[in-house]
């Protein structure tokens, strides 16, 4: 079976482009984290939407489940198949054509395989942005940051995935091929089926290609460094940014004291220029598409009234871009200070932004109730109400497991009662369906696994993501 | 049964908040156009989303169909019940609260049966911007706005209606209350359940509440209207300023010189201050949100050199307040004079951009072939690819209803080969189910068509709306 398979789907693709079990599969069956090993019957590699879909046709025909996968960057093991070796894993990295691009529409055509970097680059050849901007941007692939939805630092200014997204073409979990690959900014033409696959991590179909936004570039921008006395300060000196500099607010990046030790403490060649004086620190910045806009004047009149009435405690302006890519730096480090500091239990919960502050307290309050071992700090994109909370753990403690399920609970509790959900930017996956399962209401439930059940009746669109089981 | 009934939804509301047949309901029995007489067996006013929930509860146990209705404005028929007396239509203007403005998160949470110019003021009061602006915006109202994903003259800045909606709370057909009310910028915790509901027009479900963006105000802007020798030039010149100005270009609104005679002729007090010598007008905004930022400068250069090239045949820059309304109360005259004109066959194609002009050319001559006596003009967003034809024809033509199909079927024709849609802003409704079923692939109604029997598997959701008959 297995054999006859990897035949069938070679004769599809061509021999070059299966990589059978036993062969050199490694790169496909660990998450990017290295915390889920699963194993594949076969991976396969089509070069075009046409091979997708009739790589499709055989796994739907025979029962076989598939998991698709992109730069396999995720970070909730969305793209890693399970343990059985049943399932076909269709990477997508040959499908990397950009199709089209037009300056005057602001629009470009790219397959699902394109890595993202690549999207940022075609854009910038034609004087355009490509605003979807995060750590893996050198090797995740356009085709998984619109399955997961994904953030980045650019979202404040800019929207999440799903905003940059006009059109998707979509292979079906039978083979069909959905075409909904407009380039359009307005369609009220029936139901926008293209919604369905956006942020679905691959359950309900395989998205090919995309159309999508692009904006006009950036030609100047202001930055600062702040420090702050309490998360309220961040909070209020955000909303006089906002009255202000209006959209001109491109990042808004918080890092707790705590974060910043820990970079300074793990991260030898990253330089802290300031004393940790603060509990909290900010990296603002503005951009302006109008080179002559003067953003440093509105920026320093902010900041310096903020100093004054003792809403800020320290303000750094860089004044030169060597100085303002040291700062970024210390931002940049967090994830890999956060790992060598110990066990990392991280969270993607975002709120409201009005009940950020209560958030905050809130979660380090109870987090140190169930874990008063745990180092409590936090870093992210305050301006979206996105704060990733980590619990650093001894990696001698006993029974992480269940401490951080622990940990997960106290915090998804405090998410939810302020009106938000768990994961803001990374998705579900596979860790994360046991959490998404306990905060869901029964009416969501029902209607998520209706969408499930519609699209993919056989359950063999990447089984066992994003769904809690019934 | 129908006198039961109506004491079963007045058991629910008050009998104050129901009119029976036979009593006033001329209001919500014809649409806004007059094109559509329907009858209902009683029209109902809930008060509160639980109110909401009840009624569908009743009409789902007795498989009673509903329609629901906000301000009645929609320009297909989507909120008139049809003729057989059996549906009951549920107007939500009674939910006109505002449940919460933040400007801080640039949100507010809104009612459906707010008036769009309601939710427009309430976000002026805290200095904000709601950027939905639509002809009906001081009776339309938000829940029928989202439900048709309306666009209107800020769907170039701002996105359309879809883009500025955070989270909803619907109540399903069987009476349930799904709350996905989120006020979050980003969202990746698994299906995005609001969606569905967006664009659907009550085909899926009732859209009781809103979270909705804000955005900062513009402080300053700049207008122009200028003639051009030909579509590409308007295309050529929309490019240019995309370069020049990127996004403080909030308005671009075009009309063909026929459309302008239109107007000099049926509506008397508008006065137009040029020749009409060119066969393309086009009105220019520019808008930013830095009250200090000169704008008319690049305006002027753009424009400027545009005149030196041939590319433009004349240039206004008002100088004043007065004389920029008289030039945009020229644009909104489009409606009033081409109604007086005669029997307008109107569209609402959308296309990608780039293909505007093939669009507007080939439509021309294409219906000019099935309808040599009409006569064509256009008008609208054309920053948007929705340009709107209008075929005029002499209200003694005969068989108009036959012509008018044709007219469509031409136009439907060229729409879809340049990879245009037949709605941009205005929904299918009654009047558009048959041209959506025409131009849908066999996989997108199949996929309609499971979403629709999903969630409303007894057909008892504005039946016979949106979605073309098997």
């Amino acid at each position: 079976m297995a054999n006859s398979l990897v035949d069938q789907l070679a004769a599809i693709v061509g021999r070059n482009y299966v990589v059978a079990e036993g062969e050199d599969q490694e790169p496909y069956i660990v998450d990017w984290r290295g915390r889920y090993h699963g194993r594949s019957v076969a991976v396969v590699k089509p070069a075009s939407t046409a091979e997708v879909s009739a790589v499709m046709k055989l796994c739907h025909a025979q029962g076989i489940p598939v998991v698709p996968q992109g730069g396999n960057t995720g970070m909730c093991g969305a793209a890693t198949p399970d343990g059985s070796g049943r399932a076909v894993v269709i990477r997508l990295d040959r499908l990397n054509k950009v199709r089209a691009v037009s300056a005057l529409a602001n629009s470009m055509t790219v397959e699902a395989g394109c890595i993202l970097a690549d999207v940022q680059k075609a854009a910038e050849e034609v004087d355009r942005l490509f605003p979807l901007s995060l750590g893996a941007e050198g090797s995740c692939m356009i085709g998984g940051n619109i399955a997961t939805n994904a953030g980045g630092t650019a979202v404040l200014r800019y929207g999440p995935t799903r905003e940059l997204v006009l059109g998707l073409e979509v292979v079906l979990p039978d083979g069909t091929v959905l075409d909904r690959l407009r380039r359009l900014r307005k369609d009220a033409s029936g139901y926008d089926l293209k919604q369905l696959f956006i942020g679905a991590e691959g359950t309900l179909g395989i998205i090919t290609a995309a159309a999508v936004k692009m904006f006009p570039r950036p030609r100047t921008s202001a930055m600062a460094m702040v420090a702050l006395p309490d998360i309220d300060a961040v909070l209020t000196v955000l909303g006089r940014l906002r009255g202000t500099v209006g959209d001109r607010l491109s990042s808004l990046e918080a890092m707790s004291r705590g974060q910043i030790e820990v970079i300074a403490e793990n991260v030898p060649d990253v330089a802290i220029p300031f004393a940790l004086e603060s509990p909290w620190y900010l990296i603002i910045e503005l951009t302006d598409t109008f080179a002559a806009t003067d953003l440093r004047t509105p920026l320093e009149e902010v900041l310096g009234e903020a100093l004054e009435e003792g809403l800020l405690t320290d303000a750094i302006i860089p004044e030169s871009v060597a100085q303002a890519e040291a700062l970024w730096r210390i931002r940049h480090s967090v994830s890999e200070g956060s790992k060598r500091a110990g066990h990392v239990v991280s969270h993607d919960s975002v709120v409201p932004l009005e009940n950020q502050a209560d958030f905050a307290r809130n979660v380090e309050a109870r987090i140190a109730e169930v874990a008063p071992a745990a180092r409590i700090v936090m870093h992210g994109h305050i301006g979206d109400g996105n704060i990733h909370v980590l619990a650093i753990l001894d990696r001698d403690t006993p029974d992480i497991p269940a401490l951080a399920a622990r940990i997960n609970e106290v915090v998804d509790d405090v998410t939810a009662s302020l009106g938000g959900v768990i994961s803001a930017e990374h998705g579900i996956g596979i860790t994360n369906v046991g959490r998404l399962g306990r905060v869901s209401s029964a009416a969501d439930l029902s209607l998520m696994r209706g969408l499930k059940a519609l699209l993919d009746p056989n359950n063999l669109m990447n089984p066992g993501k994003v769904l809690p089981p019934a």
